[in-house]
């Protein structure tokens, strides 16, 4: 399969679906189906601004044959994979292409590419699944004699396997089933698979401070991070000598979430795991989405916790069931759960025992395994149904936070008004929770609404609004899809002026040229 | 009680015990003992250095009665209480000696106070607990107008709880004991229990990453902070929307560990849980340290971590058995662990069950409850039999570090054999490892020998010969101890230049005019 993504659309064109019959149906039902689809040909693309000199000297670090011009190599490199960014490539704007893609091997190409683009100050992209979907791969042009989208394709890597420390070195540019598929020849796993599994990578994970689906049981991918090594413009860093340590600041997690414009992740140590023998994922039903919510976080609290745990609010629940009469009722269908279990059959049989107690005694009722054989197999589609969505006329797109268990109602009712009143009649928004801590939770919307003239205007208008609900109700800006270029407008809410201060003190310390992915994170 | 502590000596000298019988018996079988017994009278300070007009600005601040510059106070916050503190204090050498001490109520006060210290030049030493064993209290005096010791005695409010999210937000000057005092009101307990909780503070804790004993179960304090607000020259910063983030790098894990060089830690917001209702602590034992690690890093790997887990070398279990014919022997009497378990009986009684099949299995051999009992009853007591072996002429002093798994007999045997060559004959090399994660472990070493003629010269070669022992085999310099002064020569080891150059911007950014604990940490 293809891992090179069209900018207009979500993953390997041989998989694209057309929109399912049931989810057509459910979608004429309350939206207008227009026709927008697109073709995926050829766009013509502005001339690239990079001067021979510069090319030369790439071409002198990496070979010429890995110093990629044509229009084809810098159109499947142009922004990520948000709404917006399909929409603006389904408009034809591709104005954001990087002038030149550039392909290191290892650490060294690296760093010696990074002295380069100081040299031409010339902005460098690093570019691993270009799953982004808050335009992290949008990095600022003026200034600079181009852009350069530095891409880590041939940095595939297993680099060292501890078995006896259960740790693993991977390289950058391993995507999700690639490193999985060299850790399985070690009976080993990584345990991360966030939505974007398929396509997205190991360096963008580290970068992104992603989350998987199974985070409840392997944690979110920064925990898992035990060591790193950064190539910066001011030389190599390497960090982790050991799990946890008191040596002052955890400069582990200033790279870990720098998105590109620290420098670039050549190298990550994962804790990692036996795999598991034995996956089962349960299905509850829950009266509400507030005692749902409340029975994980009685689990999360009991430190007993499954490896997956979602859980979906009344309208995500209706539509999973393709049930189009719930669709816009407040709790008709309830709310579903999924618990799963993965690792050993004693510890998977122990665990789900004591979890299906748990939410029993809390008034769940079991739905069997239906509907977690369900989530398993379409876990990682809906990118492609988005694309389906789109070509039919509908806007979709999502967000997500997070917040404290006492603080989770009161963000879920902001964000979902914000976004129901921007997006006016006849919005679908809907909702799931699907990390869990302790101390609080995560928030995913979707939203569906008709395209109509100016779809991008409309979600942007939007955005901004659930934006402003998500810092008045004290929530972070983003779990687990990082700043980029759209969440940096509140990223002042989040950190302070002085936390913005510390951002840009590392920035001039690691890169005071300012090549690194520029105007992406760092206002 | 007492929480001031004399320069001289650790904790409350009502407290302060006669060397045991049976510790003076083997002490007394392995080395010359001799009368060293100081005084704890005063000692002449040289004068403060302050003018009238910063003593003016201070007191505008806190009020005359919270500026302080009598010898006394002076006094009691001299250095910290590692071994070398205590040899220079027991030489009569408080050179050290703040020229005031500054008691703020409150964030504003705080915040005031940087203003004043940088109008004025002034070095500001938060000062919490004052228990630093690596020099964290000993500012750099030239190049400023004096050295202000900004005590947060006042500062010890249990500010909110929140029974739902589980969290808890304290004031950095709190006790350990104290913490707990005001949490057990509410049912909640926080779980940090290091060696120095009696007088050690929520501040200190957050600033130099802390670890309790209960870390197996509670985790390391850096992992339950969840929200900060730190006062730093350059403003305040509040951190912590949510228990997780992708919002760019982690900044609370840039002011964790930032050991008073970035600014005072005003409010720490942590996870807090349950007080147990049940505690119970087994012991086992092993045949020896690698089987006993081994059944450590099965039981971390399982995610079957007890509360409490420790395990003692040959060398620590002989001691503790005080059974003097065991003493340098290599496993006569084989290695003692203990596992404690605490939470819900029925959570208890699952864990213990599980955790003891699992050592059974591994070949631990039961020893009942007793060991845990005495262990239990001793936890805190060691810096005062320190003092009395101090008293009696033995030199003692501890060091730390963490590894992984896989290297962790090539750390211990490395760091082993340059403490007891560096000593030489009769030195005393003990081990324990008390904090285990799924990738490594702790080691924790106690160092015993004849003070001799230089104690303190003689300490400070072997130390420097464990560091680059510690260094050379790929371990981290500390593991819950902190930089301070006495590590900072072997932090660009742990960090690289690059990692000691984002540690310089950070301070260049929050504290430009460099008031902060100037020399502690950033080099």
């Amino acid at each position: 399969m293809s891992l090179e993504m069209h900018p207009t659309r979500w993953g390997d064109p041989a998989r694209a679906a057309a929109l399912p019959d049931t989810a057509r149906g459910l979608v004429e039902l309350v939206f207008p189906v227009t026709d927008r689809r697109v073709a995926d040909g050829p766009v013509l693309l502005p001339a690239h601004d990079l001067s021979d000199l510069v090319l030369r000297d790439l071409a002198a670090v990496v070979g010429p044959e890995h110093v990629l011009t044509d229009d084809e190599s810098r159109r499947l490199r142009t922004r990520g994979k948000s709404t917006p960014d399909l929409l603006r490539a389904r408009a034809g704007d591709l104005s954001d292409a990087p002038d030149a893609v550039v392909r290191p091997s290892n650490h060294d190409e690296v760093q010696a590419l990074l002295e380069v683009a100081v040299r031409h100050r010339v902005a460098v992209v690093p570019f691993g699944g270009g799953t982004s979907v808050v335009g992290g791969l949008v990095a600022r042009r003026d200034g600079y004699a181009g852009v350069v989208s530095l891409d880590l394709v041939r940095m595939k890597g297993l680099l060292a396997v501890d078995p006896v420390s259960m740790t693993a070195t991977l390289e950058p540019g391993l995507r999700g089933p690639e490193a999985e598929a060299l850790l399985a020849e070690h009976g080993l796993t990584l345990g991360h698979f966030p939505q974007s599994f398929e396509f997205a990578s190991i360096g963008g994970f580290a970068a992104t401070r992603s989350s998987g689906q199974s985070s409840a049981g392997y944690g979110r991918f920064d925990a898992l991070v035990d060591g790193l090594v950064v190539a910066t413009p001011a030389g190599p860093i390497e960090l982790g000598h050991a799990p946890a340590s008191a040596a002052g600041p955890d400069l582990r997690q200033v790279f870990l979430g720098s998105e590109g414009a620290y420098g670039v992740i050549t190298a990550v140590t994962v804790r990692v795991r036996a795999r598991p023998e034995q996956k089962v994922y349960d299905g509850w039903r829950w009266p509400s989405f507030d005692a749902g919510a409340d029975a994980m976080r009685t689990l999360a609290q009991a430190q007993l916790l499954p490896t997956v745990l979602r859980l979906s609010d009344e309208n995500e629940t209706a539509l999973n069931l393709v049930d189009p009469d719930s669709i816009g009722g407040s709790s008709s269908g309830g709310c579903l759960m999924i618990a799963g279990f993965e690792g050993t059959p004693a510890a998977v049989s122990a665990r789900r025992a004591a979890v299906s107690a748990v939410l029993e005694d809390l008034g769940a009722e079991t739905s069997g395994e239906e509907p977690g054989r369900k989530w398993v197999a379409g876990r990682f589609d809906a990118p492609y149904l988005r694309d389906s969505m789109l070509d039919a006329g509908v806007l979709v797109e999502t967000l997500e936070t997070a917040t404290y268990w006492s603080r989770l109602r009161r963000t879920y009712d902001a964000v979902s008004s914000a976004l129901t009143e921007t997006l006016g009649e006849p919005a679908m928004v809907l909702c799931h929770v699907s990390h869990v801590y302790e101390t609080g939770a995560s928030l995913y919307f979707t939203v569906a609404a008709p395209e109509g003239d100016d779809a991008l205007g409309r979600w942007l208008g939007a955005k901004r609004a659930a934006m402003d609900a998500i810092v008045a109700t004290g929530a972070t800006i983003t779990h687990h899809h990082a700043v980029g270029t759209d969440h940096q407008p509140w990223l002042e809410d989040e950190i302070g002026a002085v936390g913005v201060e510390v951002l840009r003190a590392v920035k001039r310390a690691v890169d005071p040229s300012g090549v690194m992915n520029p105007g992406v994170l760092v206002p």
